[in-house]
């Protein structure tokens, strides 16, 4: 970090970052921070990002980094049907990191804690070989009103919101370094996605108020994500791959840059749209919710099926075969 | 990790964390942990230890690191006078970390949350190119109870729990490789002091409800911790080098391995004694109940001064002069 010191470096985030926040009582700069947790049951998720494992330097602006790294986490909170509150960052940087570069980084994470309004409280600063961000979020929730990936039941309908691939076709157009279609309104939107995911905090609490029994949100690929729940809940799951909503974007880019869209759909990962079992009738009920206050489609693309029966896909001929739940490992190389 | 999934580590990590933990309404294995607040303000904190940087694989067993990492944690919960109650671990790991290694990590871990009645709630597992560990901890504290560093008030005594330096000197002594040292009383307390840090949480709560004004956990050293102490709180201080309470084994290998034992009590780090702003009466009071509960000695070491008066220390000639606040910088290599 050049001439600053750790407790400088603090001092210049704790300034971007705020003080006088809602229901802070101590932020940024003493041992710990310490929040009012409010009434209800508190969400605590943490996600970790490394340089090389996660992402590359010159893939993503560091603005975007930030925001990124920051949503990810907010994703895990909506997907229990919690309200984000607060932010801890631990950051490990080499040491001839620039300190304009750090202060970029905590702005776009600070970005997206404002769409949110949540409140960065606190996190930790240390030298690295590398890059690393570790986030930790946490949330809000009415007792008992938690919606977990254990509750899926043999006969719910599988849903998921938005549109699935495009973060995957995104993080494959930024390699493939194809200029013409960096600058199409599609390339566009598929980098977009990759760098600049939503977290669907709003739609969630929409779906658990319908009366959602289980979700997830897609980080490591619809199949695996997928069979998370179905391990979870002790259930199989039929999937219907006609219904599955790849991105229109994706569908554009399969053609221009021959991607296998509907791989990308299934197993690419960082969507960080919801999975959600949901009974039949509360699915139509949801579906018009989410469409009319956030402009978000849900599509039915399954269902839940009885123990033992294991993940099936039912191809466009509509013959069923086992599907592999397949996908983002953290262990093995980013694909 | 060869052959093992994250999901399949995931689920081993569950089985020996428990389930059923108190207040804890969802555990390890969802998107996020649920936990019951309760009824207090709520403190977090977290902090990253990253391979080559705070820790060499060569210098600590796994199973103390865990132990470690968990309670320098632990530690600044202590110095905000709070109670512990949940840990997040966040794991980077190289690609041919074995199993059985990681298992070990978390079983040190665990030790030192069952020392704290603390539950293991949820973490985060991902490659790294070297061993990360990020871990984020919660307690609990009375509202408005929790001791900043913001309240040292001029004329404040300064104290400080046990002694200083041990842990400095346990990784000198690991770095040295005498093993003779090893093998000695006094070599084996160092080497304990640097792997297996003790939070001083009830010695904490004690000294807050003597009426501590500012509280710091000695993590980067004497001299830097007390400066922070008094820049949060607006104030300078002075610092009697006779009364510093330099380990005794220490003492013993200033000697035997011509170390400079003041040196590394002032400067050296990861004692995690707490470092106290309080007055003089309610001193005299804490010091008595910490001796009679935890047998553990608080020493009177120097005073608060006014705002401006920066940071002095009198030396053995009776003769004050400025300090420098050095020690461990995040970014510095860890000497």
């Amino acid at each position: 970090m050049g001439s600053v010191t750790e407790d400088e470096l603090v001092a210049a985030i704790r300034r971007i970052a705020g003080s006088d926040l809602p229901r802070v009582v101590v932020g940024i700069g003493d041992d710990g921070a310490v929040v009012d947790p409010g009434g209800g049951s508190t969400v605590i998720s943490t996600d970790m990002l490394v340089e090389g494992v996660h992402f590359e330097m010159r893939g993503i602006s560091v603005r975007d980094l930030g925001y990124k790294a920051l949503t990810v986490n907010v994703s895990d909170l909506a997907a229990m049907a919690s309200s984000p509150r607060h932010a801890l960052v631990s950051l490990g940087l080499p040491r001839d990191t620039q300190v304009a570069w750090a202060i970029e980084l905590f702005g776009g994470m600070l970005e997206a804690c404002a769409e949110h309004a949540m409140s960065l409280v606190g996190g930790d600063l240390s030298a690295a070989p590398q890059v690393v961000i570790s986030v930790t979020v946490t949330g809000e929730v009415a007792p008992g009103r938690a919606v977990l990936r254990s509750g899926a039941r043999p006969g719910d309908r599988l849903a998921v919101t938005g549109t699935l691939g495009a973060a995957a076709g995104g993080l494959a157009l930024a390699r493939s370094s194809s200029a013409p279609a960096a600058v199409s309104d599609w390339g566009r939107e598929l980098l977009r996605a990759h760098s600049r995911p939503t977290a669907r905090v709003g739609e969630a609490q929409t779906l658990a108020g319908a009366g959602a029994h289980a979700m997830i949100d897609i980080s490591d690929g619809l199949s695996k994500d997928l069979w998370r729940i179905c391990e979870a809940s002790g259930v199989g799951a039929r999937l219907d791959l006609a219904a599955v909503p790849v991105s229109p974007a994706l569908r554009v880019a399969e053609a221009e840059l021959s991607l296998d869209a509907m791989g990308l759909a299934l197993f690419g990962g960082e969507d960080y749209e919801l999975l959600v079992a949901i009974a039949e009738d509360d699915l139509h009920h949801a579906a018009g919710e989410l469409k009319e206050r956030f402009g978000v489609p849900v599509t039915d693309i399954g269902g839940f099926t009885a123990a033992g029966t294991g993940l099936t896909a039912e191809g466009l001929d509509g013959r069923p075969a086992p599907m592999e739940p397949r996908g983002w490992d953290h262990f093995e190389p980013r694909s």
